[in-house]
């Protein structure tokens, strides 16, 4: 369901979301209003992304949303993820946002109101709160980093989770193509 | 989608969703038996609020609940809310639940079997489980409450989140209002 | 929602879903790919059940997938639950995952690359990740489980809550019984 933003009081415009032509979403996603999703872009069931309050929400080419993630932020921010992003099923991402390049968001976990720079690994059931995270930031999971304090004493990505988020990325542009393929030939659907 | 409840060992009545006219639920949102929507509430996409076992739900005037959030309970139980409270983005609430007037709830945390005064305020990923928030009372991000000591031990919402909920509730009784207008004119959607 | 997998570099089989007659799933749920499930099966409205990765996701006879709930896993991985098995609303099951009969997850909670014995209680906000619970396991609300080392330290649980599952377990039978006769017979929907 992709379907413009409502007007109010801080936006008298309604846009509908753009979805580039290689870029796959599912039946049961929802996107409203300036949403710009990039090339070869995988968005997984019963997603949200709605940009009515935070606007515009960007999503970088091959990047991957998860089922059940949602995408919103407070009036007058805006969401703008870099290429080759991953945010998990069920994570929370809501903005004022910045993430940059190959960041990978895991399982159930919120980050809000935050700057990350590339890279940067946020585990499951993690919280990323009103901080600015350095370039290659591992934050472990379950753990809430919600002043810039804690966000500067993290440590960096392990070696051997380096590798993780490329072959993250690597599955679900296989999926923007192949479901969108099969969408596009009325095939199985 | 609405539609009532199943008949079960325990009740032998369906009945429907009743929402007031002046309230909003995404199409993708689900509602199911006796849940009963006041006025100018905003319900987001992919919500479920099922009262097959928990019933009724009971939700006050001017609330929002928002994307992917979940109401349900244990049976013989019931969930209600007052005015003004805000459930953010993939929170569970699971009964029996009462919750006084602009309380908020954070993003993925959990609410079960407990109740709270009016005005507090539940930080994201964090659960109240079992006990009784006094008025005002403010739960960290992360924190987990499951004893009513540990409830009893918690602070004052900070005078920088008093307004918080507030301008949340203003924003979605537009979206409840303004979301609500353009269905009811078939335009843009 | 029910639909068949995408081909991809390493499956190149479509596969439909399938579920047991006697099995009720939610029109607003997502099952893709080579998903089997048993008898008396409960899912959910929102539930997004994703073989397209981890394949097949195995759900025996008796089990209930809540609200919102979302199975997926690693390439090369699957997914088996046993009987009468509850995952709560919000819970992200992520293969490779074998869970033995009688567990419960709760709400929002995450178990991931894990084998857990028959019986475990995981708690809310609870993260379960790379390691094997014995049976009868107890993970606390909020614990994170992420070494062998923490699995073993685990209780076992307590007498309180060791009748809860299976009142869970009879619940949601009855609901996939009585909805799917709903269904059936087209009243009501």
């Amino acid at each position: 369901m992709l379907k413009a933003n409502c007007r109010t009081s801080w936006n008298s415009t309604e846009i509908m979301p753009q979805i580039h032509s290689s870029s796959y979403v599912d039946e049961s996603a929802t996107i409203i209003g300036d949403v710009r999703v990039g090339k070869d872009v995988y968005i997984a069931p019963s997603v949200s992304l709605r940009a009515d309050e935070a606007s515009p929400i960007i999503i970088g080419d091959e990047c991957n949303i998860q089922d059940s993630a949602v995408f919103h932020g407070l009036k007058g921010s805006s969401i703008e993820l870099g290429e080759n992003v991953s945010i998990a099923h069920g994570a929370v991402i809501h903005g004022p946002i910045m993430m940059g390049d190959e960041c990978f968001v895991g399982f159930n976990s919120v980050v809000h109101a935050s700057t990350l720079g590339k890279k940067c690994f946020v585990g499951h059931l993690a919280a990323v709160i009103g901080v600015t995270l350095a370039e290659g930031s591992f934050v472990p999971h379950g753990r809430v980093v919600d002043t810039q304090e804690k966000a500067d004493a993290l440590g960096r990505v392990p070696e051997s989770l380096k590798d993780f988020n490329e072959e993250v990325v690597e599955v679900n542009c296989e999926f923007a193509k192949s479901y969108g393929i099969r969408r596009r030939s009325c095939v199985g659907q």
